[in-house]
Formats: structure tokens, sequence, C-alpha cells
């Protein structure tokens, strides 16, 4: 009794942000546990422990950039452990968390649901059982049916039914966790020409990174019955979400298809050209699937698609970056400020100033980083600076696109879009704030003065 | 009467920011009619109309990007006509525009004295025309000092005595104004070994870019009898921004002796080290002097140095980027906000909300533009990524330090770079709020609605 209640303490006194960082480095450790297991590997391979670490990083981040090659690396064994740690990290460990207390029997008090709020981000407590519990069931669903569409359609590509079970099994997961990894030893290449393969990858990719209490809400839209739908009103949080990450889909492609109209589009098909833009869009957001390759790109072009990737995916889904909030928030703040105006309002509603500043923190805090991070690798490792930049972006927004450096990278360098990996998904609020161990205190003002700014 | 009334009335108009661009973009044009006579061009000079362009923006905004050579084009009386220009740009059309005002006995109402408070980006009305004619002053006194000391010095360096006065009256007049342009063809580095000169051009580099506020707030406190200075307060922007200034030169002074201790300073000895280092830091700031050739140094010395052209000077200064004030504020945000904690407090005092808004527009402002401006350039110019992001963060912090692409850059580059010097002199706050033809309204308040960040 003693020793649990020393060890209940000792818990206590992490903030739910440090408990969350606490968490991932345990399931980073219980990757590298499950990956580095020889009976996962194919015969002959052997990892350095920095390519296992690498790899785990990558997996539980749903990132996908990789220093090997999967499909050389890991059996069929290895890839549904690998597929296993997509999934887990993917949905995120505190759902599963949730979905292990309820199936154990276990009651959620506040605690275990103030640690869920904080890794889904969720601000009201409200409910969130019930929505963690909708979350698993939905991704689910949704990797159901990709996997039943995607290995039907495959059996014209792979000669046996096990091959395509396979391939299906694992694009659906990798697509919908927003993962980004492969089987095919080439990302989507093989099926640039496909469009209904491609099809069904967005599809599943936006699900996956579009927020899961968008999916809620519209589940929610869409089960009720239609006379009755003009009473629900989609949250505040919905509405910004979806029209950002839909704007930047659309600003994406407009910029992809721009610049690329001489160079990499130069003399394909107008359909072929859409697809491509659309798809390499919808892939900045943070899935990291590529049908081109992206090193072939403009400069301009890699620039864009690090800003896009910079940005990433909404917040409460599996993607990266500053979120599609934070960076909303900015935008709406700038152009209200410039406005003369003071207070925020979006969809008839009234921003919280602590919102707005946890937008600023974010989005300052993270430019430090990859700046930082940026300067380091243009120290330790010999290649341009554009390829530098799109590999610490792509990280950042744990969407793992490459242009092909990070094989090639230095101990040092790994080490370093490793931390991004991982800081990219446990969110720059929480990594901020697990080095918070002051209780709040009560605050005391001090006289105001004016200061001259910029 | 009719018209004149008229013509106030549409002057009315203009917000205190649109007139401030309106007489910046004035000062360019009379700044290119004085470069542009050919009376005061070396024989067989042919100016196009964007290098005169460019020049006389560059010399109003003391930026000193030159797509000319200075001492090729212009002969003595030309000079002289720079010199003019940038003593003009350099304190301020404002503050030599109240001087007009008082010298032809115009009493300065309230109008005149928002102007001035917002160019100079003073927030107290009080004294501030007293603070013009001090600022007026001391800079006279400063470049005096500068002219006496190094004319002087210079008959070692010159065959004869006009040619020693010249070259130390520019010289004074260009390192205080912190205009970075040169009569020597190349700025500093005849100079490289000699500190004297180095120190000389230090000091006057710093008492240009320090602000205005600062120089009077120490000359008040030095002419003090010692018995009665506990008595002075200094006003928290002089403590700010004079602490933030020479954290920024010892960061920036410890980052390149670290970055070049193999490369640039490899075989140096150390006193010629500490020299570079520190003249190259305190350049930075805002001056654009060099004594050594920047193309020359490590990739990741050219981001840091990009990263403090960017930061830029104090405000109320000579100098760009987003000023200190600015920089200190995102920081100590930052840590405050992460220590959980929601009031700003700088030396025991607290910082106003509207103040800190001001600081994330011009952050976030500035890297959208400079990001804009870098994307543009990588498709107009052939040149690489880290030439162009320097030469950028050069333009809009009016530094004027370049990697040696301006003058071989395309009329479209050209533009680019005289819009970042423009920018980077006004503002980010006058170039924002000069859009701004709004009356101030009055703000209604909409529910408010809490929303996911990052
Ligand atoms: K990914
Ligand atoms: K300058």
């Amino acid at each position: 009794m003693q020793e649990k209640g020393f060890r209940e303490n000792w818990l206590d006194k992490l903030s739910p942000f440090q408990m969350i960082a606490l968490f991932y480095l345990m399931a980073v450790t219980i990757s590298c546990i499950l990956l580095g297991m020889p009976v996962a590997h194919k015969d002959g391979v052997d990892l350095t422990f920095i390519e296992l670490l690498f790899t785990s990083v990558s997996a539980v981040s749903v990132t996908g950039l990789t220093v090997i090659s999967v499909v050389d690396t890991f059996n069929t064994f290895g890839i549904f452990l690998l597929a296993f740690v997509l999934q887990f990290g993917g949905i995120g460990i505190m759902t599963l968390g949730t979905f292990i207390w309820i199936i154990i029997g276990k009651k959620i008090g506040l605690r275990e649901r103030r640690l869920i709020m904080t890794d889904q981000n969720q601000v009201t407590f409200r409910g969130m059982v019930r929505l963690m519990i909708e979350i698993l069931k939905i991704i689910i669903f949704i990797e159901l049916i990709g996997f039943i569409i995607l290995s039907t359609y495959y059996l014209r590509y792979f000669p046996t039914w096990e091959e395509a079970l396979l391939q299906g099994f694992f694009a659906s997961i990798s697509a919908t966790t927003n993962a980004g990894f492969d089987i095919t030893g080439q990302s989507l290449i093989p099926f640039k020409n496909d469009y209904f393969v491609q099809f069904i990858q967005i599809i599943l990719i936006i699900l996956g990174s579009i927020g899961f209490p968008v999916l809620v809400e519209v589940k929610q839209y869409l089960l009720t019955a239609p006379d009755k739908r003009k009473n629900i009103r989609f949250s505040l949080f919905t509405k910004v979400t979806s029209l950002t990450y839909f704007i930047l889909v659309v600003v994406g492609f407009l910029f992809l298809i721009l610049l690329e109209w001489n160079h990499y589009f130069a003399g394909e098909k107008w359909h072929e050209i859409i697809f491509y833009g659309l798809f390499q869009s919808v892939t900045t957001r943070s899935a990291g699937l590529a049908t081109m390759d992206v090193s072939m790109l403009t400069e301009q072009s890699q620039l864009i698609m690090s800003a896009l990737m910079f940005i990433g995916a909404s917040p409460s889904s599996v993607g990266g970056g500053i979120r599609t909030t934070t960076f909303a928030l900015m935008i709406i703040f700038l152009l209200t400020f410039a406005r003369g105006k003071r207070r925020i309002h979006i969809f008839r509603r009234e921003i919280h100033d602590e919102d707005l500043f946890k937008a600023v923190t974010v989005t300052i805090m993270a430019l430090f980083i990859c700046f930082g991070a940026t300067t380091v690798l243009t120290i330790t490792e010999p290649f341009p600076l554009m390829p530098i930049i799109f590999e610490v972006a792509s990280a950042f927004g744990t969407t793992g696109l490459s242009m092909g450096i990070t094989p090639d990278l230095t101990t040092t360098g790994k080490i370093i879009i490793i931390l991004l990996m991982f800081i990219g998904r446990i969110g720059i609020l929480t990594f901020l704030f697990s080095f918070n161990t002051e209780k709040k205190q009560g605050e005391y003002h001090y006289p105001k003065e004016r200061i001259i700014i910029g």
C-alpha cells in the first residue's frame, strides 16, 4: 500500500503534458523492441540502433521518413508489427489507452480524462470518453472500408490474393493514419497513372487528417433525420479547421500547377496534371505518400511545399505541424489587427485571448525550432540548403515527404530529424509545457508601461 | 481659400501611416532627381532608370545595397548629394520635417506631432517636439566628432587633405546613419587590420542604431549632477532595447567565432578574430559595412547573420528589420506563456496587450513578406537559395550586407529588393496600416468560443 501510494504520488507530480511525453517515449521504446526483433526481419538484415530508433520514432509519430527500405527490411510478420505501430501511433496512445481502460472495466476518472483531453487537444471534458470510443470506431470503420476496396482492386496488380490483401491492408492503414510508409518500395509512384487508387487514398488521407471531432460531428449530422438537421450546429473548431484544410489544399494545388507547368508537368496531359497536383497538395497536409519525385520539382515548389508541411494538418488528427487552426488564427489575427480592431471574430464567434496566445506561442516556437534544426544540419550535413529545409519541414509536419537525403544523414542529422518528428507529433504546446514543473501561482501585477514596437 | 480647404481635406483623409508612406515616396522621388542629375556623375556614366531608383531607395532607406559602384558613378558633387540623401533618410523625414517647421516658426500642432510620433514610433505626445530637436542636435554632434576624428586620422591613408576630409565626412555620415554606403569601393575591407578605424565606426554605428530615445536619456543622465542621478529613471523602452541590442551583438559575435573558427578565421591571430567577429556582428544590426567578404563565410554563419539582419536594430533608430523590442517581446512572451503565466513582465513593468499584438503582427507579417520575396526570387533569379535568403534579410533589415548577387539581379529581382528596403524602412506597422482607410469603428462582440490550437 505504501509503495502504491508513493508511485501514485510520483505520477501525480507529473503534469498531463509531461505524462503524454512520457507515454510517447514508452511507445517509442515498445516500438523499438517490436521492430527490432530478428523474427520480424528478412534474412540477412542487420539494423543499427540508430536505424531502429529512427524507424520507431517515424512509425510512432506516423511521419514516414525512413533511413531504411521497409520492403527490404521487414518480412510479412514485421509488416504486421509495423502496421500495428502505425495504428498505435496514428490514432493516439491516449485513444487506445481509453479503450483499454474501458474494456477492462475501469471507470474513467477525471485524471485520465484530462490526459486524453490534452493529447487530442480537446478543451471540454464532457463527452470525452464517448468521443474516444467514437474515434476508435470511426477509424477502424474507415480502414476496413479502405482495406476491402483497395485489396479487391489490387488483385489486378499483384499475382496472389495474399499479396493483394497484404498490400491493401497496409495501404489502408498507412493512408488513414497518414503514416506515409509503403511496402511497394516506391511510395505510390507505381500507381501514378491509376486515378482510382489515388482517389481512394486521397479520401483515406483526408479522413485521417481532417481531425476526429470533425468526423464525429459529420457522422452525427449524417445519422440525424434530414428534417431535424437544421438543429445541428457544427462547432467553431470543425468550421475553422475544415475550411482552412481545404483552402490549403486548393492553394497548394494551384501553386504546384502554376510553378511546374513548364517544368515537371511539361508535356503531361491535363488530367495527369490535375491528379499529380491534387495528390501532391493533399499529401503535404500530413500523409507523405508521393506519386512524383519531389526532388525533381522546382526550388520554388519545394519552398511552398515546405511551408505547407510546416503548417500541417488539423489538430486532433493524425497529422503534425503547427496545425491548421493555429495558422488560421494567425492569419485572421493579422487581418483583424491591421484593420485596427482588437477582437478576433470567426464565424460569428469571438476568439479567446488565451487561444490566440497559444497560436502565437506555437508558431514562433516552431519557427525557432525549425530554424535551429536547419542551421545545425547545414553544419553537420554536406547537402544544399533546400533539401535540408524540406526535410526539416517534413519531419516537423510529420509528413514524411523526402528529397532523398534522409538515408544519407550523419548520426547527428538523424537524431535531429528524430527530435523534430517527436516534437511534431506531441505538439509544440505539450513539448513546451512538459518543461514546466511549477504549479500555477497567483499572478501578481506590475504597473504597465508602453514600449515601442517595430 | 476654397482650394486650400480642399487640399487640407484631402490630406486630412490620409491616416498618419499613409502620410508617412507618402512622404517616403516623395523622398525617393527627390532622391532620384538629385542623384540622376548628369552634373553629379563622372564622365561617361549612364544610369538606367532601375539603377537610379534602386540607388535612391537604398539611400533614402539607408540600406546600402547597390547595383552600381558608388565611387565609379558619382563625382565629388554627387558624393555630397548622396551624403545629403543618407542624412535625410537616416535621421528620418519626420525629424527634418519638424526641424523645418520649427525654423520657419510654424507652431507644431497635434496633427504634426501625431505624424512624428508614428514615424519614430514614439507613443507619448508630451515632449515630442523637444525630443525631435534633441535628435537632430545629437546626430549632428555625433557626426561632427566622427568626421573630425576620422578625417584627421585618414591623412595617413590618403595623399591629399581634400581626399582625407571627403572620405572622413562620408564615412562618418555613412556609419552614423548606418547607411553602409562607401566611397572606398570595397566597404571597410581596406581597413580590415586598422582597429582604430573599426573601433570609431563601431561606436558611430551603435550610436545611430541604438535608438534616439536612448541617446536622449543617456545624454540627460550624463548632464545631471552625479549626486542627483539616482532620481533619473530610464524608460522601459531604453532598458529593453539596449539590453536586447547588446545581447544580439554578443550572440552574433560568439556564433561567428564558433562557426568560422576552422574556416574563415583559420590561421588568423586572436585579435584579428575578435575584431572581425565583433565588427561583423555589430554591422548585422543595421550598418551593412563589412570588413570581410560575407560570401566566403560558411552557410551556417550566413543563416545566422540573415536571422540577425531580419531582427535588425532598435525602433526609433536609423535601422530596419522587425526591431529589437519586437524580438525581445516575442521571446519574453514565449518564456512567460510556457511557464503557464499570462502577464508579461519586464524590468518590473507590465507589457500592454496592445504592444504584444503589435509585436506578433510585425513578426508574422515580416516572415510572410520575406518568405514570399524569397520564393519569387527563386523563380526569377538563377542563384542558389542561400544568397537569396541573405539578400532578402539584408534588404528587409535595411542592413545592406551582400553576398554579391544584387548587381546581377533581374529587373523583377531588383524591384522586389527595392520594395523590401522600402517596407523595412517605413516599418511593417506603417506598411500594414497604410492600407487601412477605414475609420475606427465601435467594436461589437460575438459570443466567445474555444478553439483547439496546435
Ligand atoms: K506522414
Ligand atoms: K544599412
